[in-house]
């Protein structure tokens, strides 16, 4: 039965990348199909033949379809049971499904003033009290996880969990935007850059030749 | 064992409305906590007790602690399967984190132009394009899920789901800013207005004689 994820830009589409992330560290198999954003009225129109969102990403399995990051994730959580996208214990799933939901809603300051856009190295630029409100309290997350579940292996909740893919789009932000970070935080960078899902995805979003400019202007 | 929920007020607090209205009308039973927003630092002080995001809604459940909307009702989902918080069908149930998922994360413009005021009949007002598509898109949500399962059932997958507690504030928003609405709209809004959680919020929210004044100059 086919599985297709469909993504926007891997370079700029961080709502595509953390289900990607979480299918593909977990070793759940799937097709992808790219349609680029912003390009005008037929890429729209292919978006919309998946979904009436307009939005990506959307996973079609078989006759499933599946629109929005969390829900994806929440779905293949359920029809994967073996890839554990949610830690086993009651009291690490609920931690972990919250900090999910807050990224998930969430850290609009952070997000709007800086985007992802991994082939770009910005460097510091000034941010809103709001972004830094947002920077600090991502890293008080972090530091929490490392801090309960570090004894269980180098992820937030020790083994890979779908919380990593919920953040690995911030991780490339505070890489490209050069955040200073504690050195907790420091750590769980350097490991997820390190995961190889996360490679390839940086590796193919490095070798897009599609820009937009809308987000090359700060 | 102690199932307590944090809300803030019920009159304007529409993330906490979600899971309240979630956990009542499936008839899990909680204690409720409401913590007043904007108060000033004590009160927030009481929020960070319970979590350091800092924010309602809190679910506390024994020695677990869930917080977000979201989060609340995946947890309540899994812990309490009677409750039928998803649909049984895979196909509906990911329909139904599909909208969920989507209402959870987007929607900015109309939340930001027509915050929930349950006590303030405020009447149309001029909204930007963006607040507009906001409620096009969910009008075509809602006569998609009607058109589908409304034979099962008056709620968006036939029966109550979880999926009606994620819109149960903006059918108060639809109300109280007199939106315009086509007429599956109308009856779904019907529906949510006669369900006895949410009449039962409702009455809670207008008995509250807290004003939070930010909220109440447009």
């Amino acid at each position: 039965m086919a599985r297709t994820l469909v993504i926007g830009n891997k370079n700029y589409s961080s709502w595509s990348m953390r289900p990607w992330i979480a299918l593909k560290a977990t070793g759940i198999a799937f097709d992808e199909v790219m349609i680029p954003l912003y390009t005008g009225e037929a890429d729209k129109r292919r978006i919309l033949a998946f979904t009436d969102s307009g939005k990506v990403p959307v996973l079609v399995d078989g006759d499933v379809t599946i629109w929005d990051s969390l829900a994806i994730i929440e779905y293949a959580a359920e029809r994967f049971p073996k890839a554990q996208l949610w830690p086993d214990d009651v009291a690490a799933r609920a931690h972990a499904r919250s900090v999910s939901a807050e990224m998930h809603s969430g850290f609009a300051a952070l997000r709007s003033e800086c985007g992802m856009n991994i082939h770009r190295l910005i460097g510091p630029k000034p941010l809103s009290d709001a972004a830094k409100a947002d920077i600090a309290r991502i890293q008080q997350i972090w530091g929490d996880c490392r801090q309960r579940y570090g004894r269980f292996g180098p992820y937030l909740f020790g083994g890979f969990s779908a919380a990593d893919a919920m953040f690995a789009p911030v991780v490339q932000r505070f890489r490209t935007y050069a955040v200073e970070l504690d050195p907790i935080s420091q750590g769980y960078v350097a490991v997820m850059q390190a995961l190889p899902a996360v490679r390839e995805w940086t590796e193919a979003a490095l070798a897009e030749t599609l820009v937009i400019p809308r987000f090359e202007t700060d």
